[in-house]
């Protein structure tokens, strides 16, 4: 394809070939341009050496081809932190050495009334940072792989206070239940927070709550975790789901949910959780509709709202306060030759809390 | 019963006895006791002789058993107009003569929270003009009768330039839709809003819609309604829910949708014609879940509010509004002994919009 006669450098990655969603070692051609002339790397591009990559639900979803729009071979991944090692004539604020991320986007026409209004990630034209279609039409590759290039607008920088593998699901788990927590006034609202699911997002939602203020309660389908939600995550209530005696003992308790949950169920118990006028923010995509009953929603004058990952403006206020509240994901760290024993744990949730791929095998 | 010993007012009214839903003439006690001592007229109650009343399509459910908590026999009816008859000695603002109407709630605690800040309709003690049980224990009954005894709180005055026929269900249908208007700001946003169904609720938001400087598309399954709409309701547009590319040529057109579709169906399509951040109000109750497909929500950055009738004072400035916008339900009159074939209509939707019983048989 002509495109890729201008995909000059050649990269080392981890990619699935076909539905098995299993990744063997691919080596591929990138580079990145949104602007004449072609270089290797563009005017506005950062490239940047891989050091980890988190490992995220999603890309078990992409990767198997769940939703039917994968284009193999396919490198997942988009939970990147490494280092800055080039970077374009026109990009200031980075340099070489500099400790940054990447998360779910590369690329968004940076001109629509979203791009302009800091919302860039419901730009219509937006591109992910893997199975996304580039404007030169070539298909995005992800972070399982040793270096990427990026406009200059999808690269965050890392605080120093931050260790680059912990702080890495924060560019996708850690900015998606941000931005709901933002967008509906949780930070320092004093108000008390429901996190529905307790995997890679819940836990981390749990920790924003308790550093932002609010009183916290994990609801989980497993009495399993109480303990470690309570002790490891300092979440300060817990409900099983399945308990209706403890699910009616907290009717009407709750100001906001944050629904984490990524398979089908019912928004009805949720709902009746909420206070009224309570908001309960769903972040997670299930492949099967949810079900909404009317009466807990009109009944309690509830609101649902979605969104998804958050705008780079969003991601790096997020990492600055992750910075100060010293705040990163609780990780398992894995080298490159387990990802995919990583991946079969993964698809049964068997992490606390979230993969992260020692991309460069860095000791540190 | 001992309590209703204190029911001293006969009245006339026409009553479901069981689940065929079918009314009959019915005699029973009325009267409503806040305070003591006991009079008919409580002191702080309003006497109100019944003019006319709209017909619901709750009725229908509560009349039929649809929920399973129907407490026979039940008078229903909570789109009341009519004349004050008697008012207590603590009652000010109206007087006997005066033109008012009753809605869907007849009390609540007035002390909690909500009840202070004019969100009565959120009460956990709210009671329901019918099928309700009132603080003393005894059973409301509904506007299919001849006369109501009301707390002062839920009486709200009907303009002098409306109609009392067709203004009755602006109680119900009119406030249900006006409250997510207010509540989301549509009024005099010059926004966009879309109105899914076209029945009673419908009908009155599209009205308001263009009162309020909307534009204003009817969204039906219906093409058979796009003329009435158009011409009738003067909507800006018509889009037919079932025709998938007149559905997509609207994608992210709307600013806001209210969701009047009383039957299982999903949110998905609906939720694709809105804008980013925009809203969509519930005010139906469909029996069964609706089904909320987590991609639109959240790639759209949407939400999905619901409300349930609204404050007394919300209803209050609806009417006010709609006294100068000459607002007024488009209804088709039925004497009182045509109620159950009305019903048998409004259970197949077979009515534009609105039937309103002529209780009292006044020829104007």
């Amino acid at each position: 394809m002509e495109v890729t006669a201008n995909h000059t450098q050649t990269v080392a990655g981890w990619a699935a070939m076909n539905e098995s969603g299993k990744v063997e070692p691919f080596i591929f051609k990138r580079r990145y341009k949104l602007h004449l002339p072609l270089w290797e790397n563009g005017v506005d591009d950062v490239t940047i050496k891989v050091q980890y990559c988190g490992m995220c639900h999603t890309d078990i979803h992409f990767m198997k081809n769940h939703w039917d729009i994968t284009m193999y071979p396919i490198v997942p991944g988009h939970e990147i932190t490494g280092v800055v090692t080039k970077v374009g004539s026109n990009v200031s604020g980075f340099d070489v050495g500099d400790r940054v991320g990447v998360g779910c986007i590369v690329e968004a026409c940076l001109d629509c009334d979203h791009c302009q209004s800091s919302q860039e990630n419901y730009c219509d034209k937006l591109v992910l940072t893997y199975n996304g279609i580039l404007s030169d039409g070539s298909i995005t590759y992800g972070g399982y792989s040793e270096m990427v290039v990026v406009h200059k607008k999808f690269v965050a920088r890392i605080p120093d206070t931050l260790p680059l593998d912990a702080a890495a699901p924060l560019l996708c788990a850690g900015i998606t239940v941000y931005s709901p927590m933002k967008q509906h006034g949780m930070v320092n609202s004093g108000g008390s927070l429901g996190v529905a699911g307790l995997g890679g997002l819940g836990h981390i939602a749990v920790k924003f709550g308790k550093a932002f203020g609010l009183r916290v309660t994990v609801i989980s389908t497993s009495p399993a975790k109480e303990k470690e939600a309570r002790e490891g995550l300092k979440a300060d209530d817990f409900i099983v789901s399945t308990d209706l005696k403890q699910m009616q003992a907290k009717m009407r308790s709750l100001d906001y949910i944050i629904d984490t949950i990524p398979v089908k169920h019912s928004l009805g118990p949720l709902l009746e959780l909420l206070k009224v006028n309570g908001v309960l923010a769903v972040v997670a995509a299930p492949d099967q509709p949810i079900e909404l009953p009317s009466f807990p929603l009109i009944f309690g004058k509830r609101t649902i709202s979605g969104s998804i990952t958050g705008s780079m403006k969003e991601t790096q206020e997020m990492l600055d306060l992750c910075g100060k509240h010293n705040i990163t994901c609780d990780i398992e760290l894995v080298n490159t030759d387990g990802i995919n024993e990583a991946l079969a744990r993964l698809a049964r949730n068997d992490v606390r809390y979230r993969f992260v791929i020692n991309i460069a095998g860095d000791s540190n």
